[in-house]
């Protein structure tokens, strides 16, 4: 299994030099990752192993190991146990995440769901949680139960509000921004805060790396709502329009819904809400969201987040894992181009 | 919502001296369960109330209130709290168990599944285990989440393993008796566990108790899996044949292949491997499980584990709450009747 080779978050990016400070507690989160989703039950490693290993840009687990040391963190692997927490979180997200109805088959690449079906993901998935839970309860420290266990909760009441947004297109974007905040910033958010509370570090401290992770989260998300409908993403060989075609509203199209004329309108309720659409609508879409600049909105919206991320960093006096983690944003943003 | 209407765990059976021992401390556990599944987000409570609410037998969670009582527990609400846990994991594996694939729908009763769609129910069942885990993180006893968090680990594995099993006709019997020790009897094991873990009794008591819940689970799974095929079931205007049609291999069906002939390999691999089938093969299989004595020689075993589940409770003194105890064994194995 190449999960070493593949953790690596991509190379001559924004990333380079925080994945080089933490090198050697990732290539141990690593070892810890395949240790722990191992079971006798074959399955289970196998499936969960096709999505940790595969693509795995591990930037969630590489924030609390990067605040921890930011933090002075040094007393032992707590870390690294709790970054592994971290990432089977997020990969049982994803798992559920990718279970389909049979009205909304996903296109693009063949998902764990595609290939083992939906029941093994969901169960994969559990078992990923459940093992998190126990990584976690191995820590045995409170403080840090209870900021895992409210993230649980917020993330799954996060994910059954975005499937209620799913096929609406009288979303609005206060409600898109809270679907986003508890399903994906929050992971970032507890994930950050991590390394001041394992640090022991004062509130302050905890408060400021919080709010950097949240805002890091945001940006994060808006940019993956703009890379489904981008050219850049296209010309990269990656599919486009995975969004749209499972009628899913993010913040493009709420903006783009905002401005329509009447017949546009009509247009965006047909394809995203009866889901009647062929290839020539996703074309139209993306006419549509150019006309109204929805992209270049959505990605104001992305840098004023990365904007706060950097602000809450401040807090912190300069250093080269400081630095790292403001190339973190300049990352997340970017790779937009 | 009548959750508390539906809490009984039915009238005139071998239940009722039990109920009435806790039923103090129910009423308490069916209100926990109504603030704690609430949410903002009214999918989640109308959707796990459509569960919990419904034909809600409380028999785990009546464990752990009945064991706490029973080793003197006496100083707060803590044993609500994890009882509330403990039905919350119960619920959460009965949404995750009932996503299908294309290839298994399932007959009978509108699962929530088939009213709210499969991604509905994996994220509701994800919401009520992470409030079961927050639950847990309040009570904040470790060898408490100790427990839970293996258990959780342990049914993820078992749901996995039988998921392995299906449609398979080579399952043996020793791997059928691993998934259900896995999926049932370990949460069984726990709630009777609890009780003395919150008493602070010896680890010898925690034993009984253990070996106890783990028994009980056994014998209630293995009775299950015999009212699928049961005539008393058919009577009670039940749908029988659920497992047969979706393929799952119980103890009755490896008892049936086991002893066949050759003809009727052939019919149980068409049946149960391809799921070719029709109603009158239903009736086919019913004749061969009766030929056979499959579900006679299953029962047999029920009451193996019902024996092992009295053994370890005369640990204790005679007392009304360990006579009820000793009477829901009888429960357990009298409703094939």
């Amino acid at each position: 299994m190449s999960v070493m080779a593949s953790a690596t978050l991509g190379q001559g990016n924004a990333l380079d030099s925080l994945i080089a400070l933490v090198a050697e507690d990732l290539g141990q989160v690593n070892e810890t990752i395949i240790r722990r989703m191992y079971s006798p039950v074959s399955l289970i490693p196998q499936l969960a192993g096709h999505l940790i290993a595969a693509g795995g840009k591990r930037l969630r687990p590489v924030l609390t190991l990067a605040t921890a040391r930011l933090c002075g963190y040094g007393g032992g692997d707590r870390h690294v146990k709790l970054a592994t927490c971290i990432e089977f979180i997020h990969t049982a997200t994803l798992l559920h995440d990718d279970v389909v109805d049979r009205s909304s088959l996903r296109r693009g690449e063949p998902s764990a769901n595609a290939l083992w079906g939906n029941k093994a993901s969901v169960l994969v998935g559990d078992f990923l949680f459940s093992r998190s839970f126990e990584l976690m309860v191995e820590d045995g420290d409170l403080p840090v139960l209870a900021i895992l266990s409210r993230t649980s909760s917020i993330i799954a009441e996060g994910e059954v509000l975005q499937l209620l947004t799913t096929n609406n297109t009288k979303t609005t974007e206060e409600e898109y921004l809270k679907v986003i905040h508890a399903k994906t910033a929050t992971l970032f958010a507890a994930a950050s805060q991590l390394g001041p509370v394992l640090a022991s570090r004062p509130q302050a401290e905890e408060a400021a790396l919080e709010s950097y992770g949240f805002n890091l989260g945001m940006a994060f998300q808006l940019v993956d709502d703009v890379l489904d409908y981008s050219a850049r993403q296209e010309k990269l060989g990656k599919t486009i329009g995975d969004d749209f075609r499972d009628g899913k509203i993010t913040l493009p199209v709420i903006l783009g819904f905002a401005a329509a004329d009447d017949e546009e309108q009509v247009f965006w309720r047909r394809t995203l809400e009866t889901l009647d659409q062929t290839e020539a609508d996703l074309r139209r879409a993306l006419e549509l969201l150019r006309k109204y600049n929805c992209l270049d909105e959505t990605m104001r919206r992305a840098r004023a987040y990365g904007d706060a991320a950097r602000t809450a960093l401040l807090f912190f006096p300069d250093s080269p894992m400081r630095r790292a983690l403001l190339d973190v944003i300049t990352f997340c943003i970017e790779r937009a181009y």
